[in-house]
């Protein structure tokens, strides 16, 4: 399938994150010719607000930068309040504009989430894939990876050591991948 | 109905924000006996982080305890993405903290939008009605203030001049007013 | 708190549905005063068609006057295809007719929902949630009760047996309850 | 791009439904070697109920067998109660089972709506969207058509005049034919 670049970004900012450990995971998971560079920059975003569009801060051009460079967005998100935590919907908010040049447009992007409770960020991804029907992007719809109970699928160290898990995750990547080709052969 | 605190939130940042511009018409036609104070810091939050929870900066108290004396909250949301910003996402992950406490829990609150859509920002409220589950507040269902086309009903100077835009903001008010009321019952 | 009769709607046609099985169980938990009586004319209704509503047929009378004679619903709702059946849609449907005189209107309602998924029905309740914005009802928030895995709850014979999941269902039950006084008490 | 054969669902049952006009719409706009038909029997399925798999009734096998053998799906969806009519979504229901032979795993689908009111259908067309997640059918993203205060934009015959939406309409069918393309490209 030649080579890809997928930019990988969690929406929890702990040191800890289950999220941020499925990224990690991700990074091993990457079928041939996959790469997956994990973006960290959320927290350093600053809030949206529309008037510094003309002024917009280094770490903006740098987050849109980078989804326009890769072939595609694995994102990470936890559930705070039955949504996305406000960070990454921030993120997203930045990147977003302006909407006719925007890097998420037509973006394959896969939707992944991991939450300690019974049902897992289920209710922040379906926000989320609310927020890309905005943006036109092209967002992978199954298989569907929602990590409930994540604290019994990672070790203390934080790797993915559930076997269902690591193959799902696996699946998301194949689906995201078929994404990116077929993306490349609509634009050839 | 005695005296009534309420507590206005922007989730915009634009100084010439509709939204903004709604809760500053929400002062002029409060209730008799209901004063609305603008809380206008959800700029100054840093990112929701769990793990700065233990040592949340000044801002993120103020924010907690602003709402906690407040009878009632009226919210004033743009529509980013089909949501609610980031930044407004952020500022309730952190009021939510920590949920047995939350000064959201049992609040009265009471939703407005405006956009320069057609769509006036009708799935953003939606997006955050859903956050406000989880914290088991209680939501004004009617009626519901969705301001489309919103250059058409405020003045350049940012006021609200459309008619039937103030009587329904009224009407959002007095329904704030009585669940305010009503949760005084309750308690008594 | 006085006598209270609740109207129980199940979602599901199925014989053995464990969602109809919940209504059973809340027939069991309700509290001191509380009746359910359970509805199960969803699958005699015809399917909602604005032409019909002048000459709507006795079905739908029916369900109309028990909605409107009862003091508060609870219904239970399976997940199809990521929402609420749609047998039980149009149940709602035509209960929500005329607008003005609905017999929906600020009535207290519980949601429950059970599936052998690990979901639950999350997302069907959810959606639901939202139907009942339109009609300006009053559905209980918290506590939530979404039986996932149902067929570990429940025995052979559709008697809910997890100790838990009653626990659970006798908190919707108060809750409902306290709605349906608060509502007495605005109504007074 | 070769012939095209599009079903079109109305969920509407009203004679002078305007979304089953804008099927009617969508047969003139189609594009070149695109033909729409128009099934029309919604109204007589059965409701949902899975007791029923075994012996679904005749008209349940003719919508599977329409969907089957259509290239993609034109549903345009009124707004009941914020959400698709409960007839629409039993029809769904019945087309999404079993799983994973449903002859709507995969099929490409516009959605489109109108209704009387400011706002069209927009949270009705939401919840479809979400719908079609389950059944992982290909529904396309923009242009979105949203047909709000749909009587000044039809004439008393039920024609769509209103040349802005009668564009926005072929754009639609010419996204649906995109993604017709597209499967025939991976299926080959």
């Amino acid at each position: 399938m030649g080579s890809m670049h997928v930019l990988g970004i969690s929406g929890s900012l702990r040191a800890a994150s289950h999220n941020s450990a499925l990224l990690r995971a991700a990074q091993e998971l990457a079928p041939p010719g996959m790469e997956v560079e994990i973006y960290d920059g959320i927290g350093t975003l600053p809030h949206y607000d529309q008037d510094l569009e003309a002024e917009a801060p280094e770490s903006v051009g740098t987050l849109r930068r980078k989804i326009r460079e890769s072939d595609g967005l694995l994102i990470a998100t936890p559930e705070y309040n039955y949504g996305p935590p406000g960070v990454l919907k921030n993120a997203i908010d930045w990147a977003s504009r302006p909407a006719a040049s925007s890097p998420l447009l037509h973006k394959p992007i896969a939707l992944v989430s991991a939450a300690p409770t019974n049902f897992g960020g289920v209710r922040a991804q379906l926000a989320l894939r609310q927020a890309f029907l905005w943006t036109d992007s092209d967002v992978v719809t199954k298989p569907e990876l929602i990590v409930f109970r994540s604290q019994d699928r990672f070790d203390d160290a934080g790797r993915l050591v559930d076997e269902a898990t690591r193959e799902l995750l696996g699946g998301v990547l194949e689906a995201l991948a078929a994404k990116v080709v077929a993306s490349r052969t609509v634009a050839a």
